[in-house]
């Protein structure tokens, strides 16, 4: 008799610049039970990007079909653009016993604890909002407009935090990702994660 | 800014010879975060037992004094004896960032649930039924008759399993103690345990 080893569907959040990309590459590096969530776009690839890896590229019109047959399990739009969660590779994966990333927006996200109540939903947050601003001014890459559009979006998207389950403070990547990992695996043990468990040891004492 | 350092209040519960007094004894000599709340009890002490270690032992008059003076978070009677958590303690080392670990019946642990929504509940199994058996008898301290009583119980408690949030199997003691550790301080992460960071995160995006 084994606790539940259907995996766990993990969605990762987070403002721009706190390291949730980071973070989730870590982890997934060092533990062995994760399966990355590849999301489906209409944008173009930017330089560098592969088809498969960053996302599957794919026309307006495939999108829609997408939509259209359910093949979906959230999207939504952003600067004109779809992006979606492709259903199969997910449920194949937490079928296999893997715990399974999502790394999307708080509206995906919202969406997926709406119909997925189990799913476990985490917030990386930089340790302060100056910090934040610090890290994105480092980066060298934006411009100073850039930035200022970025954190003005973090204070918008803060206003759903309290939607989410736990906060994960990015302060060090190697401690931000053995709380990750941690939470994730916490959930495994989750009373209503482990009814089939509960349900069989009731019947085993009744029978002794 | 600091993620909460309020402790969290922690429920644990098991079959008898699960093994939960064990656990918590290791978890609290390994981690010096925990504080162990002892019971105040109207009925007698055992040969070994000391006051203020194993229990306070306590005059019927004085308990119900307790419980009229609302000095308990929680009581319940067994087998015609009081048992009961003096809240003075707890708080306390709650309010000095300690996790305080309260090792209950299902009965109290239920009423804790209700009276503290954000207490962590914990159920303590055996990994079968069998398993179970096999350590009942292998202590060799009581008779079948007793053991059958003590499995007959284990199969009632069994229904009040839902209510808890996680179930910790008992396999190894070594890793269930870290088990137990780490779906505690995951307790700290929670959105709910961290309101004030996420306000103050929320003012100062807004104040950038």
């Amino acid at each position: 008799m084994n606790m539940s080893d259907q995996g766990i569907l993990v969605v990762v959040s987070g403002f721009s610049g706190a390291g949730k990309g980071t973070l989730i590459k870590a982890m997934v590096e060092k533990y062995h039970n994760y399966a990355l969530s590849i999301s489906a776009t209409t944008r173009k690839p930017r330089e560098g990007e592969e088809e498969g890896r960053e996302y599957f590229f794919v026309t307006r019109d495939h999108f829609e079909t997408m939509i259209k047959e359910e093949q979906l399990i959230e999207y939504a739009q952003y600067v004109n653009n779809y992006y979606g969660t492709p259903r199969q590779y997910v449920f194949q994966q937490m079928a296999d016993g893997k715990d399974v990333i999502l790394e999307i927006e708080i509206q995906g996200a919202l969406k997926i604890k709406e119909r997925f109540p189990d799913a476990l939903l985490l917030f990386v947050m930089p340790p302060s909002a100056d910090e934040l601003k610090r890290r994105l001014v480092g980066r060298g890459t934006e411009t100073m407009e850039v930035i200022d559009q970025r954190l003005h979006r973090a204070a918008e998207e803060a206003a759903g935090m309290t939607s989410y389950d736990y906060i994960l403070i990015n302060d060090k990547v190697d401690s931000c990702v053995e709380a990750m990992h941690q939470l994730i695996q916490a959930q495994h043990r989750k009373v209503s994660s482990n009814l089939d468990f509960i349900e069989q040891m009731k019947s085993e004492l009744r029978a002794i």
